[in-house]
């Protein structure tokens, strides 16, 4: 746009800050990536549910601590006192709370929040983002439902085509809690403790220690005896090590957690999951109101550089591996803006049995729940397709054929019969576009097949028409390839002849944004 | 919910007035309802834009006229001032004069907007509700697009199930504005005396000409001649009548608005929906921005109570029949919050090509577009699905079997073998669930299966197991039927055989909402 044409607008052509618009080929991704993530949902019996985008402000309040003070208001013009949604979980609870009868729920939510945050755009932390959750609220035997939400979060990787590169981390509430009692940590610095613990993610355990002795007053020896647990990861054998430990199975929180853990694997292994699930003591989550257990996925690309002294140490002691390079063009987003998925991770979730009780005191529904970060999740996976498929792979639109016409002298651009040979085409269903001149020329529709990515022509010329047939031409072909000047169809046949090409390509190659997703999984 | 309860509670636990929640079955019905309007965009390759739900103040200051004191501000917490978006137009107005490289589109936006309206929650009138627009941005030949706007319409109702049952009336700016002239209105009276006509449809033509002569000073005599040109409508019939009127074809406007029209219906005869169209003289459209062909869709139910005297004469002059009553559970809504449709309209649009300059001076880009009215939509196709199908066939989820398993004493509850079954069923894509409880009776499961409305129960038997079967019954059959009880499969061929079932019973029956929008195409 010309300066000059800029100068003379009395405002700011943008979007407010930490917002953004999604138009084109990331508008038509993302929109795959819900629709997969949204049939996983369903597939588990989930429910929509879709809330108001701001809540009375008393609603909000006294549920997100400090974080308080991130929350966009309404100006007050009359009326209610109202707040833009901060996540999707407390409105989620506020609405379990006024639907009394709903005793248990398997309800999923993909929408926006908002979050006045300092926004850092280039590192997709953003003011606006979205959230996509399920969550299983209701009373059942133990662990049941949470082995469910974890058998959906592999479910979803699959779909989205990660083939097993990623990792789930799982702990327990209770398993930790029981682990600083026994440590000897006081009461009053458990969750202080806790938060430090959560932070070995991002700092090797050296930097952890200090600030549990140096800034949380933790007694040297007791920070000590803590690290022998939380560096520990594994899966069943970790379990029946600790199991084994009587001075934790003598705690009742540890037992407690450790019991549930031992139901949940089992579980997991019926549900076909449980290699993909790891075992890791040091996951401790940020948020308060976790109860039992607690999980976070990590995968290749998603986890941040880590700042502080000996990283490779830290990696090695974190993962048991060196860790990754960073893939695609995410950078080191080193803090997410979503608190309830930990640093570098694209899910996070766990048991939370006091929520819905902030607003039902007497009429407590226990839930567990997970959070997809759909913002992250897309940009690992557009990064994925840029690396593995070609650029022009991504598409902003879907049509599949663009019916064009071409003529020698005396030619009338035919606009009414391309508008017929669409009209067949919708009614069978195909997608597809024409021309909106009167008179194109053959170049130009050639052209704008070919940017917008269209993969196949149907091309009108006057005698094959006087004679009922039209020809269909793939796009891109090589020369030589025999069907490089296309093939004459039969009009009346031209819908079929379409769409069973349409099949046959889609079954061969990948270039379509519409199969990207699927594509990647049967390939990847 | 007890009163002891309730009081205990320190705030209101509602939502915002003139917002609600969606869910179930509602949530359900209103998904499929814009997945089928999405895919229909789709298939005339658009491409989705998404823009943040909060727009700088100033970009939607000066759009809405005297409707500006109905926009939702966001409180000045410091940094930009932001006002919730009013409608889905402006914002792409926006998002074009920030995209100059973008000389035309064909971009489709489903989402939500925000208006600090009178709230009339029984009527359907909110303040936070769902737009639902497509429109083609860029400089073509003229009427083209405009064409294919309106075919677009059509493929939309008929996709919904609607077959046939609404009407699509147009008209076009330059033929009224040309009317006007030659009846000999004064200029600066012509958008009062426009708005006046277009009351045609709730009020009869006395009180519209009392409005305009009186409360607008215009001369009776101007007023009764144009009422010998308001009340007509008709198709290619009525085009050829005004054609041949000299008086009007001497005007340069509204010969002009004749030569588009005639264009209109040759390209809409080419689309196959030439006879879905009614020319209606007395279409005017409320909002100033229009420039050329105008459109609204009524259907039965979606008129408004006359409140006015003479209401049959009024019907019959307006329709050309007896206006029908009102159907399913729309009220006598006489008002929509939404200035882009008209009173009792599902649909309305038409084009506008000066909008995009207010935010490009020097950059015109035409447009023309449609919004869909998806909360009256949704309540029309609800309020048709129960008159049609039972009350039960609205389900809130879409589960197609649920896993369930008895024994006799001593029974352990086969919960891994429900979860390795529930697997083997997820892994071919089949949605099921199973009960949450270790030891679930019999009866239970049974229950919990009717009321979600599940089709199929799977069966776990424990001496049929071990000989590597399953029972599959499919739920609700009558006694007598030969497979009551259900058939015994062979666990490996399960999910194939329940897919098979799944897909026969699909295509018998009406029950399921997955299909019912589909189901009221076929059998309506």
């Amino acid at each position: 746009m010309p300066k000059e044409k800029e100068s003379k607008l009395s405002f700011n052509l943008k979007t407010p800050k930490g917002t953004k618009d999604w138009s084109g080929s990331d508008a038509l991704l993302r929109d795959r990536i819900f629709t997969t993530i949204a049939d996983v949902f369903k597939r588990h019996g989930g429910t929509a549910l879709d809330t108001p985008v701001f809540e009375l402000r008393e609603i909000l309040a006294g549920k997100y601590g400090e974080d308080s003070k991130l929350i966009y208001d309404l100006q007050d013009q009359g009326g209610e006192i109202c707040s833009l949604r901060y996540d999707l979980t407390v409105p989620f609870a506020r609405w379990l709370a006024m639907n009394p009868d709903v005793r248990s729920m398997k309800r999923y939510h993909i929408a926006k929040v908002y979050r006045r945050d300092q926004p850092a755009v280039s590192k997709g932390r953003m003011r606006e983002f979205y959230q996509c959750d399920f969550d299983i609220a209701g009373t059942f035997d133990p662990m049941v439902p949470d082995a469910e939400i974890l058998r959906i979060v592999t479910e979803v990787f699959e779909e989205l085509g990660w083939n097993g590169r990623y990792n789930i981390k799982i702990n327990h509430r209770k398993i930790l809690d029981g682990v600083f009692q026994v440590c000897g940590v006081p009461e009053d610095k458990i969750r202080p403790i806790s938060s430090a613990v959560d932070k070995l993610d991002k700092m090797p355990w050296a930097d952890v220690r200090k600030e549990m002795v140096e800034e949380k007053g933790l007694d040297a020896a007791v920070a000590d005896k803590i690290e022998t647990y939380v560096v520990q990861k594994g899966g069943r054998d970790l379990l029946d090590i600790l199991l084994k430990d009587e001075g934790l199975t003598a705690n009742a929180s540890a037992k407690a957690g450790l019991d549930d853990m031992g139901l949940l694997m089992d579980y997991l292994e019926a549900f076909g999951v449980l290699d993909k699930i790891s075992f890791d003591m040091s996951l401790a989550r940020g948020l308060d109101y976790y109860t039992g257990v607690i999980y976070e996925v990590v995968t290749e690309g998603s986890a941040p550089a880590v700042s502080s002294s000996a990283p490779e140490a830290q990696a090695v002691q974190k993962s048991g591996k060196k860790s990754k390079s960073k893939g695609g063009n995410l950078e080191d987003d080193d803090r997410s803006n979503d608190p309830t998925l930990g640093v570098g991770s694209v899910a996070a979730g766990g048991r939370y049995d006091n929520l819905v009780g902030m607003f039902l005191p007497k009429a407590q529904i226990p839930c567990v729940g997970v959070s997809f970060g759909v913002d992250r999740i897309f940009s690992i996976t557009k990064a994925r397709i840029e690396r593995e498929k070609s650029a022009e792979a991504l598409r902003s639109s879907e049509v599949d054929a663009y019916v064009m016409a071409f003529g020698g002298k005396g030619f009338t651009g035919m606009l009414k019969e391309r508008m017929s040979v669409c009209q067949s085409l919708w009614n069978a269903g195909v997608k597809a576009e024409f021309s909106y001149k009167v008179k194109p020329k053959l170049p130009q529709q050639f052209k704008a097949a070919e940017q917008a990515g269209v993969p196949f022509a149907v091309i009108l010329g006057e005698d094959e028409l006087a004679a009922g047939k039209v020809r269909v031409k793939e796009m891109g072909l090589e020369d030589g390839h025999p069907e490089k000047e296309g093939v004459l169809v039969d009009l009346t046949a031209l819908p079929a002849e379409v769409k069973a090409r349409v099949a046959k390509k889609r079954g061969e190659s990948v270039s379509d944004v519409t199969q990207q997703l699927g594509d990647l999984k049967v390939d990847a």
